[in-house]
């Protein structure tokens, strides 16, 4: 793999030859010059940026990070803003100003043409992570009475502007939508071919207010290039081409990760999030566990009598609330996840429950037998205290799965968030647990 | 949303009307008729899978569950069997073959042309998760001296049997890649312009040994549609498209959020997993982390004479240790998140541990402060008591977060998968250390 190395680009910057770095800079993939220029000084981002080849320009930028979009703007000419916003993609550009501060998004939206402004004003307003939010304005558009040749010829005429044209969506004078085609299709359709008679009919489309994340579930299942975005009359108002969907598979991945890791989700890249943001983010989590942890530790309490009797008792208690809470998360984990990829839904409680329950039988048994074996050959003679601990391992590993592989459902059937059923929380829950049984087995068969 | 409801398909095969099925199936995407035919009996699935249009069969084929599929190459005649593995795509068939028992492989295989045999078996040599078992041996080709006009033609003739067409490969006379040319770039060009004069020399490509996820890495980044495979000689062999990248990425994420639950990772889908495999996969790591927790427990034996003596000592363990555990998997969990996205390298190490050291003084601070101020509410007088635990606290705090943001880039360093630092082993870690300052903490300044 030849990921390209930018390091020589930064040293040519650093010599302020800046005639060979306008010379080496065209052989860059965008993504690769852009990341290059996130690294540099504020003074010479704006002169690399500058250095760019006019035609690349919109598309580089739109891949610098907004403390650098921000710089740029703030820095470069009405001119240059204005020529800037009329080439990024509208959804690109609606991206961009949604972090800016006011008074910058008012001098680009005045540098932009009134057709263009209209758009981004309409994509600022589709709510964060809807269809519409992701969705692309530029479009491959045809008729129905259209040739494959006209086809052809007009995709040709309009495909610079756009960001895919290979997937057509057909349109009415109404722009409803009424068919799609694809140019594979049309390669192989005779030249006089009419579209009405090769396009698709049955389409799926989203909705503009669809969540990102069903949109992306939809391009998982039929392996989509782009899918249409239409409004509540049917009408095409975007596409959501496959890119932008790796960017929401990727980012509702990450989201999960830190909510099952009891975080508030954040989408900066970790190393240019703030130790202050950062510690924001998993202050209020933890604080909401301590408290359950001092919960925990009450239930502790009211055994006093037990362990202050029988001080060995508290060493096995690691063990088994570690043993709970490890046996549940694994449960909550694989059901938070299989939901998220829709291979679970909330009609499978039943289903759940008894495979969760089958197999903490069998790890349940697995586990305390090897425990029993355990303590029998380090307490010799102990047997009715290896058959309690024993027994109370069995018993919290069932709590354990069970309540692991039901509760993100449960959460999911009252409208929460699954992924606040893991691992943390059910680690306390089932630690109460756990506790609780111990302790009772304790009383009824140790300390009669 | 419009998915495509196929309960009404599943009435009429169970009534025994095929004719309307035959009628009514073409309505339905490749993906949804596979998800209906999953469902059927065995006897009944043989049916529909005849009853499909001839040239979808195999699509469709190739988006059912390897149990179907196997059922249906057991069940229908050699001729059949010799449609369907040649309609397939090669990266299909070698996924498919790969499951199957050798008895069944043979006859496929027989059945097959000896071109498509041996391409299936070279298919079949490549490692799991490598870019040559994930790559499509059907591309656009072209050669450099062809004008745009001979280039559309050869792409006309040969779109049929090809995966993708839109990005077009340039290869000379021995296979080795000169360049690549999109079809939009295609039709924004003058009919008899020449393809080397268009074309993109700057290709970036993966060898066939490189690992999926570093694939997947590059789609990401360079929001590729299709990226080349070359072999060591960097002779072009496959192509690999974003549709099998939006699995990669599915499935590497599942991947870890499986190991950093502790569990053995598994392809298949929740639902679809025996309770023994799913068993198997979880007692291993609960059986390792029962062993560490035995070993927690003895570190607090050790403090027998401490918690004897002031007895409620021990209701503070569980929310030291939880909070502690919790603090540690936050980190790893970013961290280990963004190793796996390429955000964080171990070259970052210095950064991440700063970071952590930052984020975990102002949330120990402020855990710390809030359990003092808890402490002297319950505990009137018992100063002594909150500064310890308060203490105690704020350090392992402090421990977890630099333990649970390095120990992942640690792994990694010595070449072990950093998802194995994740919750339930940072947790262990991270309880010994609780519980040693902890108890440290008491015999310092409270049972002097």
């Amino acid at each position: 793999m030849q990921i390209q190395d930018w390091r020589d680009l930064e040293r040519l910057v650093l010599a302020k030859d800046f005639k060979s770095v306008k010379a080496e800079l065209p052989a860059f993939q965008d993504a690769d010059i852009a990341a290059f220029m996130d690294e540099l000084s504020g003074e010479h981002v704006v002169i690399v940026f500058r250095l760019l080849p006019k035609d690349r320009a919109a598309e580089v930028f739109s891949y610098l990070s907004i403390e650098m979009q921000e710089h740029i703007v703030r820095a470069i000419t009405d001119q240059e803003v204005a020529s800037i916003i009329e080439q990024l993609f509208v959804d690109d550009a609606a991206d961009f100003l949604e972090e800016l501060p006011a008074s910058v998004v008012k001098r680009v939206l005045r540098n932009a043409s009134p057709a263009t402004r209209d758009l981004i004003n309409q994509f600022l307003q589709y709510p964060p992570y809807s269809a519409g939010s992701i969705m692309t304005a530029e479009f491959a558009d045809l008729k129905k009475t259209m040739t494959v040749a006209d086809a052809f010829k007009r995709i040709r005429r309009t495909a610079l502007d756009k960001e895919t044209v290979y997937t057509c969506y057909v349109i009415d004078a109404n722009r409803r939508l009424e068919g799609v085609v694809t140019v594979k299709e049309l390669f192989l359709a005779d030249e006089d071919a009419i579209i009405r008679d090769i396009m698709e009919t049955n389409v799926i489309a989203a909705r503009t207010s669809d969540d990102q994340e069903d949109v992306a579930a939809l391009f998982s299942r039929y392996d989509f290039l782009s899918l249409p975005v239409v409004d509540e009359e049917n009408r095409l108002v975007g596409i959501i081409t496959f890119d932008d969907i790796m960017q929401v598979i990727h980012q509702e991945a990450t989201e999960d990760f830190q909510k099952m890791a009891a975080m508030a989700p954040s989408e900066k890249p970790y190393l240019k999030t703030s130790v202050l943001a950062l510690a924001k983010n998993r202050i209020l989590w933890l604080l909401f566990l301590m408290i359950t942890g001092m919960i925990v530790g009450a239930i502790l309490g009211r055994y006093e009598e037990a362990f202050v009797a029988l001080p060995i008792l508290v060493t096995f208690v690691p063990m088994l609330t570690d043993t709970g809470g490890n046996a549940g998360s694994q449960s909550s984990t694989l059901v938070i996840r299989g939901m998220a990829l829709k291979e679970i839904t909330t009609k499978d409680f039943g289903r759940v429950f008894l495979k969760e329950l089958g197999v903490s039988v069998l790890v349940g048994l697995a586990l305390g037998a090897a425990n029993f074996v355990r303590l029998i050959i380090t307490y010799p003679g102990d047997y009715m205290m290896a058959v309690v601990v024993s027994l109370a391992l069995f018993v919290t590993v069932l709590i354990g799965k069970t309540a692991g592989g039901t509760l993100p459902m449960l959460a999911k059937i009252v409208k929460a968030d699954p992924a606040i059923m893991a691992a943390p929380l059910i680690t306390t829950i089932v630690d109460a647990g756990a506790l609780i049984i111990y302790f009772k087995f304790v009383e009824a068969l140790l300390l009669k």
